[in-house]
């Protein structure tokens, strides 16, 4: 089958979301650190699990990416995350995401029930996309085993893209699993795969990968950008070992709350320090440790 | 501390929630059926797991509430869910159910993060209570670790309790564990500790605990009813053995879409079997068995 080409970059930031006092969005600094991580040649991919989005209301997403749009951002460099446990939530959201000119959207299946069957969740694909409808609709499957607990198969997958092409075009996995990755690259030609971890974009890159969309993103996208142009040359194993580095900087502290706490500190503005429940904010005493070991891994 | 007087009957129906063809929920059935089990002497627990309450819009949840409350229904029997994953689709529709009357709301954790901290999901309820910030609200706590993969402590129930006494007034435990429910019944007296099973339904009693909800009450409450009300006389075994043959002869199916073909059939209702995905309706070549299966535990 034709398969659709994607043009997206090799590295989407999943974008923090700042919250005020009250924990509304804050629009005005998402709205000018999507533009940093944009002029860095990133896509954007909010609403996924770094960026918060399953604690975010369906109309607050909507609220954002009107936002964007009323800034002028290029839409087609915007892959929101859109999937929701509600059908209903599901499509609204895609079907707005769509027709602002979103490059795709980033779509988790629906995550309250457990074990269910293939069956059911082509069901729920093949609903929303129905539903939404449009055939400017890009769908990229969100694989991420560890909080949705549920595992999207290879063949659902293929499944989805018999049925869907040019609409299905690819998947971002986070399981960690690379042979699912490769599997997946190899059954499925010009299918846009992304890891959810740089410490995978190497080997996913040579296996025919798209590249990452990773939380360290928000932070490190143009070393990650750098080895997608060079992932062929003398050098790549060395732009690997260095997002390994920066990277290993995170270990052991909550990821969301440690790296909304640098771009507090890096933009001085408060909104960037807040998560919403059930996520906490970072313990300031774990600040000072942390950087020193980025500063470590940055030297 | 002085307890909360909890008032609702010891069976409540996690009621189920039928789709016309274009899955939207059909209300006029809706309201019939809660009316039906409401006249067998149930409270009702609407947009549980059983209900597919996760599969449902915020919006769509509001509307079958104003639907009940314009039918007249005594809304002070009617327990709806209201946890979701973002903070402020909980506090919304907790807020509109107990504008309307509700006798309390049936409230999961954020469930999409997982492995996060008592501190998290404490926050996540004090939010939630201090922002609907009307003080008729009940809070029953949803413990329903296997879908949601968020439990809940004694410990967090008992911090959320000291620090909302008269508000946090319950839970409902569907991990299927009774040493936990016994826990909670000793530690919190006048706590109302529902089962999410029948099976265990005259333990909790003698333990002290409230009642069940529990799917089966759709079809099948007013035996639960009868336990409620003589679990302390000699045919109390009986009654708790005939709960379990009743509930015996759907093992093996997919529970709620049984359920609802079961009513689809006594109805007459094609909205009944309907389900939204990633659920999928009971296969035709299922349902001769499950009924010979359901008249032979009746017999």
């Amino acid at each position: 089958m034709a398969m659709y080409k994607w043009s997206m970059p090799g590295v989407l930031a999943p974008v923090l979301t700042p919250f005020g006092e009250d924990l509304a969005p804050d629009q005005a600094a998402f709205v000018a650190f999507c533009r940093s991580l944009l002029d860095q040649g990133l896509g954007l991919a909010p609403f996924g699990t770094t960026g918060e989005g399953p604690s975010l209301a369906v109309e607050e997403k909507i609220a954002l990416l009107d936002a964007l749009a009323a800034a002028g951002v290029d839409m087609g460099r915007v892959l929101p995350g859109t999937g929701a446990c509600a059908l209903t939530d599901t499509v609204r959201l895609s079907a707005h995401a769509t027709r602002l000119g979103c490059g795709g959207v980033l779509m988790l299946p629906p995550f309250y029930f457990k074990d269910v069957s293939d069956d059911g969740l082509f069901r729920s694909y093949a609903e929303i996309i129905e539903r939404v409808g449009d055939a400017r609709l890009r769908v990229m499957l969100y694989h991420f085993p560890r909080h949705s607990c549920t595992p999207l198969s290879l063949a659902l997958v293929e499944r989805l893209v018999r049925r869907y092409p040019g609409t299905v075009i690819g998947l971002k996995d986070s399981s960690g699993d690379f042979s699912n990755m490769a599997a997946l690259c190899q059954a499925l030609p010009g299918f846009a795969v992304y890891t959810g971890s740089e410490s995978l974009l190497l080997p996913l890159l040579k296996a025919g990968g798209a590249g990452c969309i990773t939380s360290h993103a928000n932070l490190n996208g143009p070393a990650m950008l750098e080895l997608c142009r060079n992932w062929r040359g003398e050098g790549a194993e060395a732009l690997q070992s260095a997002l390994l580095r920066f990277r290993d900087g995170w270990a052991g502290v909550p990821l969301i709350a440690a790296l909304k706490a640098a771009v507090a500190e890096a933009t001085g503005q408060a909104s960037w320090r807040r998560v919403r429940p059930p996520l906490v904010e970072l313990a300031p005493e774990l600040w000072p440790d942390l950087r020193a070991r980025l500063d470590g891994a940055r030297g």
